[in-house]
């Protein structure tokens, strides 16, 4: 089995900030999933003592709170500077900015088109800026109903797929004087996705390792597997299922920006010892 | 032969208010064509003595100087002013709309990408309110070579198709970090283009009616014979070949922005008088 890594793979600059960060706040906790890795969440606890807490009305005056990759809601970093809890602020800068553009947009007076997952937590901050409100779309027949003006910014969650980005974008531009269009998906985003593609395209089957939450090895997998069909998810070497790879002779592999090299690592080296 | 007109079709809101303009303006010249259609103009010479100037230096003081629909470059405005020339404007207000859009952009430091025809009068005054300049094209192949900022602004010329003014927008979008797309395609236009598209869907034969250096009326009869092979762009009843009805049942009529109701009714009538 010859096993390949794409060109371009895991840690994104803003995960290797974020870590390096919690590993600098010995003692504290992250407010949400730093990163979309369990795995490393538990080595940062483990090696750090860098807890994690799920409310953050549970900081306590002169606590630390890490802010994760992904950002929070603009109110809860309110209360949380209220309430004098130390906060250390990890929010990834490509996550930073569209909450700007956000707030600057809306008290400009556009309408705010966000192309993303409402559910996920960088969308949830980002969506939050939005001082007058903003709609999250997927695809473009979810902006059919909308009564929009005629000016609208238009931002994406880093970590989307640029083509879809583009269909949302060619709904609005006929149908409106002026959109704005921010091209906020991240460049590390865009090259594990090129490269993603490239070794899919060659490849007898693609593993793609990352959180089953991860929204960007979700889009890796989706890239993956339009282009092999012989794709798969994992977490961890535990995931994997021998059998896929009867009969393959080149594995392609590609990671999340939350995947770190250790986990990739322990993929490789459980694929070569098990796999002919 | 059933002989129909598209839904939409000929004189737009800036034409006509030119033509008023005009008519209202009896003994003066237009600085430029005032519309695409000598016919039309050589009326308003005959019936109002409204002339026809190709050069604004010619003009002298305590004359009156009608600006064409098209518009006219900036320095050329204030240097018609600066003579004491009266300027009555019959810039199409939707082509005023961009010559602003050009300032204002370039002002704020965007680089300026314009869609449109860089020897068309429209463009020509559009792209001379840009302070710093701007780059006029038509495909994204001449995108390519281009250095830009990161920050673009994107106008299109008032007539050009939607479709193809997309096509310059998604080859911006991913590779900028904001693009900001101002749809300045006149409704006008988009609707005599909905309207000739639906018609030549069903036509033997499609007419299109207009000036040969006419923008609407080139791009009116593109979408005409994209939809139907048997198109021809016609000035009047004289440009006419009768040979061209044979065998054909249904002639669809479309006609340019700049093209008169008399006009069209005269093709219509020696159709009528010359085909069974």
């Amino acid at each position: 089995m010859k096993i390949q890594l794409a060109e371009s793979y895991g840690f994104c600059f803003g995960v290797k900030r974020a870590i390096k960060i919690a590993e600098e706040n010995k003692e504290s906790a992250t407010y949400g999933a730093l990163i979309h890795n369990s795995k490393e969440i538990a080595r940062l606890e483990k090696d750090f003592n860098v807890g994690l807490t799920n409310d953050h009305k549970s900081f306590k005056a002169g606590e630390t709170a890490i802010v994760r990759t992904h950002g929070i809601p603009k109110n809860e970093l309110q209360e949380l500077k209220e309430t004098n809890v130390e906060v250390v602020d990890a929010t990834c800068p490509y996550v930073t900015k569209p909450q700007q553009i956000c707030q600057e947009m809306s008290e400009k007076g556009y309408d705010i088109i966000i192309f993303g997952d409402e559910a996920h937590p960088e969308i949830k901050g980002v969506k939050s800026y939005a001082t007058y409100g903003a709609r999250v779309v997927t695809i473009p027949s979810e902006l059919e109903d909308l009564k929009l003006k005629d000016k609208v910014a238009l931002v994406a969650q880093t970590t989307r797929r640029v083509e879809e980005y583009m269909e949302i974008a060619n709904y609005l531009i006929p149908r409106h004087k002026e959109v704005r269009v921010f091209n906020t998906i991240c460049n590390a985003t865009f090259e594990n996705q090129e490269a993603a593609r490239k070794i899919a395209k060659i490849a007898d089957i693609m593993i793609v390792i990352g959180g089953k939450n991860s929204s960007n090895t979700k889009q890796l997998f989706s890239i993956a597997h339009d282009n092999c069909n012989k794709s798969y998810h994992i977490e961890d070497e535990n995931d994997i299922d021998y059998f896929w790879f009867k009969d393959k002779e080149f594995c392609g592999i590609s990671a999340g920006a939350s995947t770190p090299d250790w986990l990739i690592q322990n993929v490789i080296d459980a694929i070569e010892k098990n796999v002919n």
